[in-house]
């Protein structure tokens, strides 16, 4: 199945548009689990599990993996949603992006090696570093547009020709990156007047949300903004306020509760 | 020693600004080599062997590790380069990009997993997504600004107020992030006169340059156009040609002779 059917599917079979984001920080894992891989699996399953059925998406952050080099962990995590629950599409969040030769070698990586449904990916190098990844037509790619963080005005608001840049990046991705059918758009929560505009220039692209959550986005603006005619259209990410929700034994089952919460509170005004 | 004054002693050591990159593909290993992690590892340790007298700094990219899952041959890459030649400064090739807690998960994946001395970076997502990088004041912070592929053009020329973006990236970066002088930018060999509009704006910050070799980029008008008064300013990454120019028992000697012939063709327009 092509991601864009998946992610449909996952949609309607959870009446959810929340996505979990797997960012185990061995720091803030629970006290009776290993600050290691093993502890990082662990918590991933458990997760995992417990929210297996609000879910329409996992995304999993590669840097929190990379830095304490538990790539078997996130390899494994992604595994474990393929085989236990593999109508649920898995976004490898790893904003990659190189010259052609190069960006072939993450595409390998994000696909084969860890056989995510989907990537996230930086346009700044242009049409030939995001290729490898669009040519994969049963992949999802994943493109940076307007980012959730403070940054994000530095460059992806400067006014070109009387428009953002951000919208020239949709523009470009929605009438000619996407000619497989397979691209996404970076859109952050906690802007969104930038989010209805994308959402007005670039037909029912799907649109993923970071910043809910700890970083603050308001969810009944973001989903007016956002949704489109059918009430879909989105991938709204929360990692640490559902991740972290306890520290304590009962994680997971808080992680579900508040899973469950964030979903409701998106399907309020769908 | 601050990679700054690192990279300087090197330019100066070995009378060189070529920088080796180490894109190491198993599909083109020499045919005695394992196309594996100890392949790569030991391809790597002999072009390392061969070249160390004749290079201003390595460049491994992370990408074609991460590829076939060798993130221990790369890191083990890099400490043969700091035990056996520690004047010499690497500098991981990831171009990575993110939310600041994500970038700090990936300052610690390049810094302290695999130690470099610097890493490339890409400036869409703003200067909070450099901060965790440049705080690192001992480590080198090299960002994206033109860089060598044809879809380069796509975002970084668009026009800004009558300038092009990556303008306006060079001088972010001059006047703003580089308060530790820890940054570099990449510039493309592919486009001299981006070079020197760059040059002209941003006084003596080092340019990474790749693209010479199999990228086509000509090394008599980019070296006129990016070094600096000192006859120095630039470090010019050459990774396929030098790598791959005999795919036999004598690539070490040939790749040595490439660096040699780069380097002298180099000198003659500084």
């Amino acid at each position: 199945m092509r991601f864009a059917e998946k992610l449909a599917a996952a949609w309607a079979a959870n009446d959810s548009l929340v996505c979990v984001g797997l960012d185990p920080d061995p720091q803030r894992l629970p006290a009776h689990l290993s600050r290691d891989a093993a502890g990082i699996l662990a918590f991933n399953r458990a997760i995992i599990d417990a929210t297996h059925d609000l879910v329409c998406a996992y995304k999993p952050q590669i840097a929190y993996f990379a830095a304490c080099g538990a790539e078997e962990a996130l390899r494994e995590s992604i595994a474990y949603i393929r085989c236990n629950y593999p109508a649920i599409p898995v976004i490898l969040d790893a904003k990659r992006g190189d010259i052609g030769s190069t960006a072939e070698q993450y595409a390998v990586e994000a696909f084969d090696r860890y056989a995510a449904d989907a990537v996230t990916i930086n346009p700044y190098m242009g049409h030939d570093s995001a290729e490898p990844f669009l040519r994969r037509a049963d992949k999802g790619v994943v493109v940076l547009c307007r980012t959730s963080n403070p940054g994000a005005a530095d460059f992806q608001d400067l006014d070109v020709d009387g428009r953002p840049l951000y919208e020239i990046v949709a523009e470009n991705v929605a009438r000619k990156w996407n000619a497989n059918n397979n691209c996404m758009l970076v859109l952050g929560a906690t802007w969104p007047e930038q989010v209805a505009r994308v959402r007005a220039l670039v037909g029912d692209l799907p649109f993923l949300v970071p910043g809910v959550g700890a970083q603050g986005g308001d969810v009944e603006k973001l989903v007016r903004a956002g949704r489109t005619a059918d009430g879909a259209g989105l991938v709204i990410n929360s990692s640490r306020a559902i991740l972290y929700a306890s520290s304590g034994e009962d994680f997971a089952e808080a992680a579900r509760n508040e899973t469950r919460k964030l979903r409701d509170l998106i399907n309020a005004y769908r």
